[in-house]
């Protein structure tokens, strides 16, 4: 008796163990969320596809990104420039992992983790992960990407 | 007559480029923008001061920062530890500087630039700059820090 209760409990552990990893909290009406969601696979659909043109239509007219060691990056050229995958390189593999995504009117906020993994021209695979906030404008139907922040997580494998 | 009108069309531009620079959208009501404003302030103030107590005081207690190469930090004693500024080192200036600043019900979001400069140990002293995403959250009468993420502009005299 005395150990089919700690299988129990060992069992319920587990259990919220699982919850944990994989906690996504989404707040906002589901026809909304199920806009975002389906933006942000898109997204990363349209990056390793080197569709740059889709990648910018991602986000609003006066959308900004925030890259590494540039200046805050406004305007459809700018983007445009910055997405542009080099010639002879390949994102193979690209996925967002939204945490939490909450609707506030026409605006949402949106962080979580990303991966992806590039193919360097000279046939070179290498893997690289982060963390990001995005904020969210709903133009029309549509919800398009208003500010996109994110910083790399160290490879544990780097060092 | 010529010549003056050159002058007016100089300083006409001169008066654009000082707008340009200093541009700053606030939407919301006023007291919140203030709030917030005074709440960017003394985050300088603290981290200058050392004062980590204020310092994770200014997030709301499920506050997250998105510090370079690491995961997602919550938690008072996580930001405590981030904040804490090693021994014989200081923070001689730290400013941000934000660009917009909007409030929808009881969120806001605010984006701009930041910098700062430290004093190592031996007495060195370097300067960085950044940019930034904060989404804020209404707490009682105050405003918090709920999302706090950052990446560094790179330093023009850096190469």
């Amino acid at each position: 008796m005395k150990s089919s209760f700690r299988l129990l409990i060992f069992c319920f552990a587990l259990f919220l163990t699982g919850i944990n990893a994989y906690s996504q909290t989404y707040s906002g009406k589901q026809k909304h969320i199920d806009q975002i969601l389906e933006n942000i696979g898109l997204f990363s659909r349209y990056y390793m596809e080197g569709d740059v043109q889709s990648l910018v239509n991602a986000y609003t007219d006066d959308g900004k990104i925030f890259p590494g060691n540039l200046p805050i990056i406004e305007g459809m050229s700018g983007l445009e420039e910055y997405w542009t995958i080099p010639e002879g390189v390949k994102i193979v593999h690209h996925k967002i992992k939204p945490e939490e995504i909450k609707v506030i009117k026409k605006y949402a906020y949106d962080y979580g983790y990303y991966e992806g993994a590039t193919l360097s021209a000279d046939g070179k695979k290498s893997t690289w992960q982060g963390k990001y906030v995005i904020v969210w404008k709903k133009v029309g139907k549509d919800w398009k990407i208003y500010l996109d922040i994110w910083n790399r997580v160290k490879n544990p494998n780097d060092e």
